[in-house]
């Protein structure tokens, strides 16, 4: 860490209107100043100087929802029914991943996510201590839950490695790891699991990160079989009494709506996810002008098939323009805040990430604007959102430490990660063979 | 030209099963082997080797409908209704272009769609001697044709101009440039001019490219004005009997979209363009099964904001799951066929592109898959569509002639590119600085 000096760049700080010509000023993990040049308070002299007069500076993006080690399953299968797809896939390929393929999958996702502008992300797996020491070393800011399925005997187990993540991990890598609990969904935790998991949380004084309305077949049998929608019902138990992540919410009731907003349950919205397995469109803009704070999400690899938050906030403003017939809902600024801001909400992180403001972390990226897809620069919120990649990513800092400098990650080794990956994704499957450029 | 021999790349040849460790010998503008290493007939000698361990080696993709100087226009007004988007900006920003803007508007499209692996394009716009001109320059291959509106006293002048463009361009550039007569839609153009433009067209023996059912008020105003929905009255005034390339097709029944298939009608499928104006999603899957010929096209910069047929191919294939409920259409291979050889076929070419055979025009593009987010590789056609982004596209070759290598374009300068296009772009408008890496 020390002081960074980042000049010239054109700076949306989401907190308020775009800044040209701008300077970023860090003081070790706080920005100190954020604003037009020449504010930089006299007397600071930087250690590090950044001349980014070719970049935009924006905060670090938010994946409110992934599962970092299904990087491992990438692409592993596609184009199937759901059913199927999890049934014959996708758990008995799970079933067989070990706490060294997690960590390993995990890295490979931490790259990924650096290299596209992603510097948080809320994460549900399960051996996430593993997930917890790729993101300490990785130095990413993150959220961790490990999922719980309460069904089975193995419920009371599972709750209780839930809560040693909590324990032993709430806080770690200078307060870039924080934890949630992480009942998996509904149909999966039966209520009175979901209260034991929620009166648990209390205790801990953590929150909840669960699964709602991915699916019609979800709400259908939730419904059949409780009397209530897995979003009442998660109401009912006083889940929503504590901070609550509810990823997808794809299937919602005018009122449902209404209680999500009331009870400031942070939404994950998954666009493509739920696009790849044909689960729905959530209802997004009805969810934004009710007051929901509505995050964006990747899901997994498994299912999407990228950890591309930039692609992600494309498509999410894309997709609800297409699905209510208005092109005026989710403008490019709304997109831009759902993906940094009320990431950080959902997360709880709101007084410290989402924004560029001086005083909170230093969690930001530059995209570098030098690029024949971002020219001409009429407006570089519109770019940010409708024509720009993660690849356009340049430099990506948190918590004051600069994690990737002219698109080269500082804190990873690649190489290393692919071999690994090669081999642990080919394990009890073909055998993948590493690239030329890779050997040796 | 010459003889280039592209060395052990895993192949996606689209007309056949994918070919790992495969070998690709070009010779002048031709396929000359595509197959498995050792396959190349004895003593044939390359000029240039590639090798190309990291790569995937696939056609080069086909955007099948786009205006590519409104490249000067991205992002110029975003998020508004479409009435007040077309009249209050699009519009009176286009009347103020010139012959020269178009060329560089072009020129900065043409360097885009390189950098993203699209090597063919069909192009409807005005000025378009001008878009010849740098298609010819840059080593693409296109398929142009006049804007043509019929209203007002100018529709005959319009028609000649159109005519002039066949007559002096049609196989230019090494045969590279190809030409269509451009009826801009049924709502632009009125019964007796479509006829007369398809009477053109049929002396001429080219085909026609026009807008088709892209909203459901042109439907609506169609029917109420002449008794028949764009598609029917096309149809009606016979422009079926000639090759057509029909953009959008949004809004169809299911006897038009039985007539798209009996009448072989290519259908430029622009879901993010769709998206993003609110038009609404085409009936993709239903086409498919129908046996329509679907092609992706990515419309103009300034409704998507961006020429990227990468992203165009995901979100064609998320979309089409996600609005069906069913994940089994549009799979991976799919998707692949629709933006190359569909695409093609669409352009009246799929006897020269569209897939890497033997004999066919040497048309390919290598995609670097030594990337996070195309690790591990467990399907390499998943792996394009679903996490693939243009910015991994390596090499493009067209007409055996490497167009960019290493992600280095050859036959553009971009930084004269850019200059130009901020000082056209800003004019009449904000006048744009350069960037500091342009200066001098």
């Amino acid at each position: 860490m020390g002081k960074i000096l980042i000049k010239d760049c054109t700076i949306v700080p989401i907190s308020g209107p775009v800044i040209e010509e701008g300077v970023i000023a860090i003081n070790d993990d706080r920005l100190h100043y954020v604003g037009p040049a020449g504010g930089v308070p006299a007397g600071w002299q930087a250690d590090t100087v950044i001349e980014a007069g070719d970049m935009v500076a924006l905060p670090g993006l938010v994946n409110s929802h992934t599962h970092a080690a299904m990087t491992l399953l990438r692409s592993f299968a596609d184009d199937l029914p759901l059913k199927q797809w999890l049934e014959e896939k996708i758990w008995p390929r799970e079933a067989k991943l070990e706490r060294e393929d997690i960590y390993w999958g995990t890295k490979l996702a931490l790259l990924e996510m650096i290299r596209s502008g992603t510097t948080t992300f809320a994460d549900m797996y399960f051996h996430m201590d593993a997930v917890a020491e790729a993101v300490v070393e990785a130095g990413l800011r993150a959220c961790l839950s490990q999922g719980l399925i309460g069904f089975q005997d193995r419920g009371g187990q599972r709750l209780a490695t839930g809560v040693s993540l909590v324990k032993e991990w709430h806080g770690a890598g200078d307060g870039r790891v924080t934890t949630m609990l992480g009942p998996h969904a509904p149909y999966t935790c039966p209520p009175e699991y979901l209260t034991k998991v929620a009166e648990t949380a209390a205790g801990l004084g953590v929150g909840l990160h669960i699964h709602l309305a991915e699916t019609k077949e979800e709400v259908e049998n939730v419904r059949a079989q409780y009397g209530y929608t897995p979003v009442a019902l998660a109401a009912k138990l006083g889940l929503f009494e504590l901070p609550t992540l509810a990823a997808h919410c794809v299937h919602l009731t005018t009122e449902e709506i209404a209680l999500l907003a009331e009870k400031k349950v942070g939404v994950a919205h998954c666009p493509e996810s739920n696009l790849k397995l044909a689960s729905g469109v959530a209802p997004v803009a009805a969810m934004l002008a009710a007051g929901v704070n509505v995050a964006i999400g990747t899901d997994g690899a498994a299912s999407n098939n990228n950890l591309d938050m930039v692609a992600e906030m494309r498509t999410c403003a894309l997709l609800a323009k297409g699905i209510t017939g208005d092109p005026t809902v989710v403008p490019a600024h709304q997109a831009l805040v759902m993906a940094t801001l009320n990431g950080a909400r959902a997360l709880g992180l709101e007084k410290e990430i989402g924004t560029l403001e001086a005083g909170k972390k230093a969690d930001l990226i530059l995209v570098n604007k030098h690029q024949p897809h971002l020219m001409p620069p009429h407006d570089v919120e519109a770019n940010l959102v409708y024509a720009a990649r993660g690849s356009d990513v340049d430099t990506v800092i948190v918590n004051g430490k600069i994690l990737m400098a002219a698109g080269e990650v500082k804190t990873m080794d690649a190489g290393e990660i692919y071999a690994q990956v090669m081999k642990r994704a080919g394990r009890g499957q073909k055998k993948f063979h590493l690239l030329p450029r890779l050997r040796g």
